[in-house]
């Protein structure tokens, strides 16, 4: 394909791009194909000579859309948002155009520039306390993940590096096998299992702490689990926290905040209280690919020091020499450490080496939305969640199963976990919206979840509807 | 932005991209700012109000071009190539739009099955043995990676929690502390660092094992190093390793095949030879991203055995129990694990949980290109590289370093690493070329890599001559 065809097959591309996104409503949420239904449909191997780009267009309907379930319709309120808007895709355009590997600055100066300074606008929006910017050539900094997932790991490991190093300057004798043995993490009960999985790799114990009334981590819980581990000769080194937990006993534990998908609401001052306490936070992480309008992937994460985090991955040792400079000597054998003295080097920060453009996306979101533009489209998604809590509320055979402060609702019937297995298991049946539950302590919960960038009151209040017709059915038939 | 503002928008970005692409060869290749350019070009926090897309477009050249280094540009012949094409942007188009997250087969079945059944196609593009294959529902299978550093992680992962289950199945009196202690990865000593990275995450020692003439692992060493470590009581588990090496002793190692840029050449027959011994692998993983037109991020991983993979990662124990089928029996309470009975689902094959729909990039190339245009792709960079090679081996001041088999021509200055470290300073300074050095042995040696997708044998003749120039230069302010 030469460039004067990728003009006209980028602009059906574009076309196309669109008009799915305005036909999206009447596309059938969840798809009916079984598992096994696509390999039947293409070749079992590629074609020896090419095929037409016509030939790929058609067969996007045919083959490829029968099995998506559409993410981006307002009738899909499943598992969390993942972003979706025009200027991130613009953004990707270019970002797939320029295609430059950004592990260090010079493989592409702007790459590295432009994600520092669009870190901290984005930081700034949340008033992170200034320890985590880059801007005023402190020890903290910002840093684009590719997921929440890699930021609790990075964090983690860093956590383990440092705590590693600490206790064997103190005691030089100590193998690093014989602290692993006894580092201990915690986290939520109600945690996401990414942190557990980040344990699992580190080689390192993770602990569940009980959850309070809100399913979030209880302070007094974790103090006594400390205190008990301690005792008993193990050695705390990690939280993970989605919110925040008392500093008590901080001084050598990694505190890391993962507010995956709340995070984007703290742009907004009415929120911003949720994030009270990240002062005491090392590493701080969410998702802008989950609630701010950047398409994965663009996982944010900030650390107060960022000689923690790439001492975590240097396999230089001159790195601890360097403290406030991530490029320092390097040892010349290796190709991708040609840098110059800019002070970030991103492939230290992370477990890829390398890394596209993902800046520019935040930098075209934040700018044509304007940060009055992204509070108002997170304000417009809570106002929608608590419309959704009100119609529960309304209908005695609902009970609501957690505070709504954001733009998820838990809700059920009030009866038995089997009837409300039963509602859902209709609700995905019928496929005009899409739910998935979770348990709450032992109850089976229906999870709300306001997705769509294009959601209104009026897919609610039609989602609603349709749910209360189900739950009809379902009651009715358990009584036959 | 509204659609039809994007369909204006969109074809208009269509055009920037081609118009960069089609004049990029008159870029200077590398850029020259200086370290901090960027930030006081633009304001240091985000806009309240939105700009507007003509805002935003212009400053692409004001801000983001001039601290680009172009790696697409036929001018630049630095690090290894990174994939551009334009089927695979238009690919990732419509990966943007349907926006899926693509974490197990209910979250969206054609991006689990296009994914599985295009690492089919390109498996048999390069001969892999069957035993790699998803196809006929054996035990192994293919899974998109995002870097080659991350298949490397997983490998060893997978590896090390293999090595300790059988241990601790034999003596359950062992703690999984002890094994780590004792176990030993293997990488040449000419591996990239992402091996070393590898070990350090994992916590395992890691040997290097010194290469050959042609800088690959010596089999023998290994041999050596294997019984040498076994007999002081230490347990080797892994190896990774570009070449193959022999297969003795393997039963209790994981081997890991790591081609990060070659692999793409052995979709020609003429190079399958160099994956030969692929079949005793227990990993094989290369990178399309870098040699086979499918842009970044897509690095591909295949395993003889799912369950080892998923295995690492598997939080709920039962997975023990369903060695061929990744769902089983899931806890509820995960609500990414509403899976359908289908036996892949990837969020168990890869450190983030999240995942785009990168399978329509491969799809998009493969179809657009068929295996012949790849093949002849892969073909011509080699040729430009023994081009290139037999223009050094014409003039008696340089040596060629290393035999050069694919896209990637090291060569030198006879003389000292001074003199040479002086012409690679003279050559980037200049800015019309773009290389970086490497050390093979002690000497400092310049790396040619073939690397844009428009790099023709008039630019290569064009480098060698400026090159040659340069080094007239270096050599006349030497003598003086
Ligand atoms: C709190 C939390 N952490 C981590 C994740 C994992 O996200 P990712 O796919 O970015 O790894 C999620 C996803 O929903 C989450 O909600
Ligand atoms: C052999 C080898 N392994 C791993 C890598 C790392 O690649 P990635 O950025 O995909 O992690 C490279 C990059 O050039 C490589 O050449």
């Amino acid at each position: 394909m030469n460039t004067s065809e990728f003009r006209r097959r980028g602009k059906e591309m574009v076309d196309y791009v669109a008009n799915y996104m305005e036909g999206i409503e009447g596309r059938q949420v969840y798809p009916d194909v079984e598992p096994g239904y696509l390999r039947p449909l293409i070749p079992d191997s590629a074609p020896q000579e090419p095929d037409t780009f016509e030939d790929i267009i058609n067969d996007i309907e045919k083959i490829i859309m029968p099995g998506v379930t559409h993410w981006h319709s307002p009738y899909f309120f499943a598992y969390f948002p993942t972003a979706s808007s025009y200027p991130a895709m613009l953004a990707d355009m270019l970002c797939g155009a320029i295609g430059c590997i950004g592990f260090s600055w010079a493989a592409s100066p702007a790459c590295t520039e432009l994600e520092t300074v669009m870190m901290d606008w984005l930081g700034k929006m949340l008033e992170l306390p200034k320890a985590f910017l880059t801007e005023k050539a402190g020890e903290g900094g910002g840093v684009i993940q590719g997921s929440a997932s890699e930021a609790t790991l990075v964090a983690l490991l860093a956590a383990r590096t440092k705590v590693i190093h600490r206790l064997q300057a103190a005691s030089p004798e100590l193998t690093q096998a014989a602290i692993m043995e006894k580092l201990v993490a915690y986290s939520s009960d109600q945690a996401h299992s990414s942190v557990e999985r980040a344990g699992l790799i580190g080689g390192v114990k993770l602990k569940a702490i009980p959850s309070d009334g809100n399913f979030a981590m209880r302070a007094s819980a974790l103090q006594e689990a400390l205190e008990r581990d301690r005792a008993a000769g193990l050695i705390p080194f990690f939280v993970s926290s989605a919110a925040l937990v008392a500093p008590g006993n901080k001084e050598d534990m990694w505190l890391h905040v993962d507010a995956a998908y709340a995070g984007s609401a703290f742009i907004c001052p009415e929120f911003r209280h949720l994030l009270n306490g990240v002062e005491f936070a090392d590493s701080f992480n969410f998702n802008p690919h989950k609630w701010l309008l950047v398409n994965f992937d663009c996982s944010a994460m900030w650390v107060k020091k960022r000689s923690d985090l790439t001492g975590a991955f240097r396999l230089d040792p001159t790195y601890l020499k360097h403290s406030h400079q991530d490029s320092g000597k390097k040892p010349a054998f290796n190709i991708f450490l040609t840098d110059g003295p800019f002070h970030v080097s991103f492939q230290h920060w992370q477990i890829p080496l390398g890394r596209r453009f993902r800046s520019l996306k935040m930098w075209f979101v934040f700018r044509m939305y304007g940060v009055k533009g992204l509070q108002a489209y997170i304000r417009k998604h809570v106002q929608l969640s608590h419309e959704f809590e009100s119609l529960v509320l309304q209908d005695p055979r609902f009970e609501i199963c957690a505070k709504v402060t954001l733009g998820l609702v838990c809700f059920r019937l009030k009866g038995s976990n089997k009837v409300n297995e039963a509602l859902l298991q209709r609700i995905n049946s019928a496929r005009k919206i899409h739910l998935v539950p979770c348990h709450l302590r032992d109850k089976f919960v229906l999870r709300f979840a306001i997705c769509s960038r294009t959601v209104e009151s009026a897919h609610v209040q039609r989602a609603w509807e349709h749910i209360k017709e189900l739950a009809a059915d379902v009651l009715r038939a358990e009584k036959e």
